[in-house]
């Protein structure tokens, strides 16, 4: 999409009103997500747990909701994938966000004052290794990286910090004491936007399918080759398990393509006659930040 | 494996002074799993984080690990996927353990006194059915099951309760205020052994290997059709990012064959042959309960 045209979109939200909803706080990677998405001007509504978002499309409280899927150090974000399948909204966008963590704390704080250290788990696991070099801080996993920050404000002491956005330091005037501490400085999180209809137009080229099949030599296989035998080019797949089915899973595929091409039309057909189970989870425009090699 | 020569080899463990590491403390469902494995003789470790359990055997400290690698609820535990790739080591058994989770406190406790509960968070995501009905809980991550429960009991408030094993609330000298929480009634984790070496033989018939492809249309296809060609039944795939690159990934594919037959032998070479990454990480007698369709 063209700068001029993404502008126009952002716009158009702000104008037409829409509500969008993300989990978390202000200061939150998923507020930045939103904000880069809708622009600064859409309305926000913040819920507490990933869960909450869905409940409030399904409530029309909000028009989309902006959730985190996969982090390129830590992997999926599985409970949304589960919540995805569960709901049955659609994937309408999607947005790649950088993520650069710092360690902060209230003024004048010094890396020898620190017993204590907040974060998300996710958020430890991506600094794991310059948290290894001091051994005697205690990891405490909090809800998010923005509530941590603060709750070290609402603390107001030297001994404890958090692991948090640069942005979420100065919402709540805190000081950077290490910065960029993530161990991968390619450290990204996709962020995908649902809402409750499918957006087809010529700029959709990521399709989304969550499939299952029976438990037995080469079934999968039995799947994945129409994606070959077209040409379509398989983005990511993530398996999940089916939970009252021990050891049997759901696998949630990523590919190229725009459902108007007669290719994935076909493509389709054969997968959903050959799974157990098919949902069809969106058609978007992939964010080129996330999929470097998408057409 | 017939129960006599199970209880052989677990009789060899104990004098041949076998000492077996482990996460967490006594009380644990990896204790339990080790137990459950090795035999209650075997001589015990336990250390404080997964990656301790692979230092440990990289240093000599112990002869085997138990870890936890999957949930039939929750799914993969993550870090063990990686670490299993880091340090290259071998799986050389697999053990299933069910998992049932109980709210549990000190003596006298009644639900209506509950204001915070502990637990692992995967702990809270198995019992979220349950959890749900009290919204007026805080809901407090932590190390693991069977550390809450010591809490519990070192705090000694009937304000705070734990999510954790029945054993652990014995152990611990607790009371069960609520049995069985977690809502899937057919919730099991399952463990593997790693080792220093593979330890082949004629019982073996799961193998573990990691690969990863050019990012490219129908490359992951190029690797599966190998399995489906040889009527090799694939039991499991799970993709994990590579680090540096982002969203690639690698892919753990379990499925089923010893390493010493020649349809073996022949799809591995192919395998390896079309990825740009290939480890062996193991092959291994499967626990019938976590592969029920193993042959």
């Amino acid at each position: 999409m063209e700068e001029g045209s993404e502008k126009q979109k952002m716009n158009d939200y702000a104008h037409k009103k829409v509500i969008v909803g993300f989990q978390g706080v202000k200061g939150s990677f998923s507020e930045q997500a939103l904000i880069e998405y809708f622009g600064k001007d859409v309305a926000a509504k913040n819920v507490s747990d990933f869960e909450d978002v869905f409940l409030a499309l399904e409530n029309n409280e909000i028009d989309y909701g902006v959730l985190p899927i996969e982090n390129s150090s830590t992997g999926a974000i599985t409970e949304v994938y589960d919540l995805l399948r569960q709901y049955g909204f659609y994937i309408v966008g999607e947005k790649c966000v950088k993520v650069e963590h710092n360690l902060i704390g209230i003024k004048g704080t010094k890396l020898e004052d620190i017993t204590e250290v907040y974060s998300h788990s996710q958020a430890f696991g991506q600094s794991k290794e310059f948290l290894k070099t001091y051994v005697d801080w205690k990891l405490i996993p909090y809800k998010n990286t923005a509530m941590s920050a603060k709750l070290i404000k609402d603390e107001n002491q030297k001994e404890k910090a958090a692991v948090a956005s640069r942005r979420a330091a100065e919402l709540y005037g805190l000081e950077i004491i290490a910065s960029n501490i993530n161990f991968n400085k390619k450290n990204y999180t996709r962020f995908i936007v649902i809402g409750k209809n499918l957006d087809l137009n010529d700029e959709v080229n990521k399709i989304s399918v969550v499939v299952s099949t029976p438990h037995k030599a080469g079934e999968l296989y039995g799947i994945l080759r129409h994606f070959a035998e077209h040409d379509l080019n398989m983005l990511k797949i993530e398996s999940r398990p089916i939970i009252d089915r021990s050891w049997e899973y759901f696998f949630y595929i990523d590919f190229e393509g725009n459902l108007n091409e007669k290719v994935v039309e076909d493509a389709i057909k054969l997968i959903e006659k050959n799974s157990s189970f098919f949902q069809l989870l969106g058609n978007y425009k992939g964010d080129n930040n996330s999929n470097p090699k998408l057409r």
